[in-house]
């Protein structure tokens, strides 16, 4: 019987369980993954809108960058891609350089930001190292 | 207290809820994306890895046009894009058609995607038709 | 002797033919779409830099949008994807937003960018109404 | 006068220089992920044509992550994201382990392909290694 891979995003949509390769520490990491993009999509709209957007121009940058490798890091590891684990560890490292520059705004979607970038580089890491 | 925008992938990896643009039609139909493209992409490497890959071509590369576009569709929604509307209209007629061609299949995994990309292509025509 | 579909960006890496499902029209539009993406990512780039990018945010914020449509058109063409017609459909018209919202702003990079968009947006509404 | 910017693709579509951070080994790079994304596209349904697609399924596999790399590494290297050597580099890994699978089949598009992914490797290798 499977179910490890019927996680998060999944189960809000469809209860069956998929045969699959994808283990619980891969789910983990796509499903960051998935909440670091979006999470850095929102905060790259918002860093926008701020009144000191002058100030913001390398947190929109990393934003961007991040957005797009979290995006095709849940694409690679969802089709069980032999490069999943060198790819997420690139992905680690722009989630780290993400989180910091995050960090430096006081608002909340940047804290907040910065909270799921973290995570998202932990599970990335623990995937890019992890035995398959 | 959890807001509305605060559903499936993300309250899996951060709790706290984030001030966004981002509304709950919307929100399930990022959620229903990612999921879509996760089902594309597992379906597509099954697909590959079945012994009659001969008869699958054509779902094949559906497969991949609809992973393809699920995963532009939520980046598109997450940054509150103002193109998110028709984009998700095309994305609806590619994920009806993955649909229809994994329903040819009576294997578990095509089944099942089957049945995310509907729930996708209903949840991106919610989305396209939706006053903003 | 070169076949039709060596032209541009090809050429310059390897003169040799390629037998390919792709046609002058298609090839026309995908390199539109990637003179296009490029465009828009380096004005998208140049915009942030500029001081007054307060005044620019939209622009910005369409720059990006056009850039990863234009980028996902060249994907859907070169592998000859059934929806590529459609798709180019939608990326003609996000081209025309893009040069509109360039062509406000009168540094060169802008000014460059909404002619490419223009000459990229006319390419995809050939390709998405030329009969295949 | 044109810069050493406008190469290839931009040139066949807009003759105007735009004032760039792109420097000829970016450009050179950027050209060579451009072809080898379009390579792989065409080499990827040409072997889902082939009547042998039983035999490459890891060939089909391999070009599609190509592809899809090589697509995000272009948007990199022309927005001149931060991270774009480190990317390139992957690229490169990439990029060899495609012209090493597409070189073990003698069919004209996988030849051709194995050809481009080698210059394209090449290219990302001097982008990444390169004094910026």
């Amino acid at each position: 019987m499977q179910t490890t891979n019927v996680t998060g995003t999944r189960s809000a949509v469809n209860q069956m369980p998929m045969p699959t390769a994808i283990n619980p520490t891969m789910q983990a990491c796509i499903d960051a993954c998935n909440a670091c993009l979006q999470a850095c999509e929102e905060c790259y709209s918002a860093c926008l809108s701020e009144p000191d957007v002058q100030a913001r121009i390398h947190c929109i940058q990393v934003l961007r960058d991040c957005a797009d490798i979290c995006s095709m890091a849940s694409q690679y590891m969802s089709r069980n891609s032999e490069f999943s684990q060198q790819f997420c560890n690139l992905c680690a490292t722009i989630c780290d350089a993400c989180a910091a520059e995050c960090a430096k705004f006081q608002d909340t979607h940047c804290q907040n930001c910065a909270d799921i970038c973290r995570t998202c580089a932990d599970e990335c890491r623990k995937m890019s190292t992890t035995k398959m």
